[in-house]
């Protein structure tokens, strides 16, 4: 039997949730899990998306996450706070920390809330287009565990530490920037291994810490940081308002998710939320943004551009072309899905999508 | 009479002082004008050093800058505040900015402040220094006038917007990140034209919007963002919350210094202080910093690498060598000080450098 390629998201959402649910994760945070998966694949973000089902599922049945515990606020006071995830799925502590942060910035005018004791937290914009719901600015970032060397260095000592920001507009997208602080995701240079193909220079350095364009070498090494020095320095400073600051891991602190079976992985987040009527009136702002976006996108273009896109817009694009046509998943990622299913006894190919395409000729 | 070159970091500030007290700005503001210009020449960033002495003058005669101004409070509530600087000097408005934001963030744990109506406010660094020594974490990022295309645009829209991070240290030297969002100074283009040398790809774009390695041309047309999207999403980001945000000008409506003699720059700025204490006790931080940095540092390197640098390092020790062997400026700049002294009846050789290498025979 061939298995469906393409799943309507809230049918895949739905299944995602109810796997959670039967793995014993309680539905709420079932709940916010699936979401943020399924959120990252109607971006287009795939590496973020359901594909992570599998690793968040044995993390939990090897004891190294615990779906069971409650997030604790260690301290609080004004415009801050710090949240101790107790181990929780990253998703549900992040928004657990959001909620805080979206909280205290509505009383004081912007707030800061670190977060230690967490997991892998999907997506930045996950976060970011929820604050923008309220109206709040939000930056959020997170340490990850170690890809990328310091400038110099030769082997992974920090992670591609992302950073993301969310900006609310008026009748223009919103402006979300969701960036890993690395060159390209390492899963381009995967799909590029897979397919033979060399890469281009400057993307990452074998293990002994040259230049290469070799994606099998460059998969033995590390990834470089974006814009050399600058990437780095700021792939330290999420690294060190996330991790060094709110006591979570650091630098080789921060266990891979992937290889370490030992311990927990202990990831930090970084918060920061802002109200914007504290500056200016509102819809004056989302004026002002969508008077910006419009000028930017209006200048004129180089020789062979189409278009000039703002940040987020090929996500919000995205996701509108796959609410309507589905989700596209890769063999690989489908078979495992359906592995899951039947295990919990849950049919994926209920999720498939129906009538992808409709000629114009059926609506007669 | 031929002109000394090197110069004594003390008597160079003092230099500085005295001819904008002479120009009829108030002896506490031209203390912190020529301050954060002498840092910057400390640093080794001399393109925000004294050799903005000039313009800086120029933009007040002309009246295109107003030093008698007080910086008006224009809403503070809780732990955010918005500053309309008045058109005083930027390093003006950003000191007072800064203790703005370090009060609030005492008393509330963290504290955001924006800023409008401001001018050039010199280095980040400069303001991450002050709140270093106060132990605070700072976040200071500014707009700046149009140099670089969005991505896939031809010609200059948004500025080379900084972003400045400043973290304490325990016996390590302070991680201080203060980068440009272009790949590289507009400067090291200059010198690069001056002498006839070509640039590397990536560098600039030509007033077409093609790629070139012909400084002239690169001139005539735009630098490029740091890591391409990316770098043009952070300085889009940094233009939003300094700018859009706080009712300054972003984007063309950031007046040249250089080229406008029409109107106020209309600058903006954007504070984010951070009380650590309210995360972590103080001294544990330092100690975390500390081993961070000291394990980067330790991390093998690259063929023919000989130091894994941190953010702020080579500044650090660019300063200590330059206050015990003084500030070295180009004929140019110095000509142009000396004539400034000259009409305000002061003697920049004065300020020279005595005796700059002492030999050690001449201890006995």
């Amino acid at each position: 039997m061939s298995l469906p390629l393409t799943y309507d998201w809230e049918k895949l959402q739905s299944f995602c949730r109810d796997v959670f649910i039967r793995a014993g994760v309680p539905a709420d945070r079932a709940s916010i899990v699936s979401e943020s998966l399924i959120q990252a694949d109607l971006r287009g973000v795939e590496s973020h998306g359901v594909v992570r089902t599998g690793i968040y599922l044995k993390r939990v049945e090897k004891g190294m996450m615990d779906p069971q515990t409650e997030p604790v606020i260690v301290s609080e006071h004004g415009s801050t706070a710090l949240l101790d995830g107790s181990n929780n799925f990253g998703s549900v502590v992040g928004s657990y920390a959001l909620d805080l942060a979206m909280a205290r910035a509505k009383q004081y005018g912007a707030a800061v809330v670190g977060v230690k004791g967490s997991n892998h937290f999907g997506t930045g914009a996950y976060y970011a287009q929820k604050a923008i719901e309220q109206n709040l600015i939000l930056l959020v970032m997170s340490n990850a565990s170690q890809t990328m060397p310091p400038t110099g260095g030769v082997r992974p000592f920090i992670g591609t530490n992302p950073l993301c920001i969310g900006v609310p507009a008026g009748e223009e997208n919103p402006f979300i920037l969701d960036m890993a602080t690395s060159v390209v995701a390492r899963g381009k240079i995967i799909v590029a291994a897979q397919k033979g193909d060399a890469i281009p220079l400057g993307w990452a350095i074998d293990k002994e810490g040259n230049p290469t364009t070799d994606a099998e070498a460059a998969l033995e090494g590390s990834v470089l940081p974006v814009g050399g020095p600058k990437g780095y320095a700021i792939s330290m400073f999420i690294d060190i308002l996330s991790g060094v600051l709110t006591g979570a891991g650091y630098g080789q602190y921060v266990n891979n998710m992937y290889e370490n079976w030992n311990e927990p992985q202990n990831v930090g987040h970084f918060f920061i939320a802002i109200d914007i009527s504290r500056f200016i009136p509102l819809e004056l702002f989302k004026q002002r943004v969508d008077q910006y976006i419009r000028q930017i996108k209006n200048e004129p273009k180089a020789a062979g551009v189409k278009e000039i896109l703002v940040p987020g817009e090929i996500e919000q694009r995205q996701t509108e072309a796959r609410k309507q046509e589905g989700i596209q998943l890769p063999l690989k990622v489908v078979t495992e899905l359906n592995d899951i299913g039947i295990k919990y006894g849950l049919q994926l190919s209920e999720a498939a999508m129906q009538n992808v395409s409709v000629s114009k000729g059926s609506e007669v």
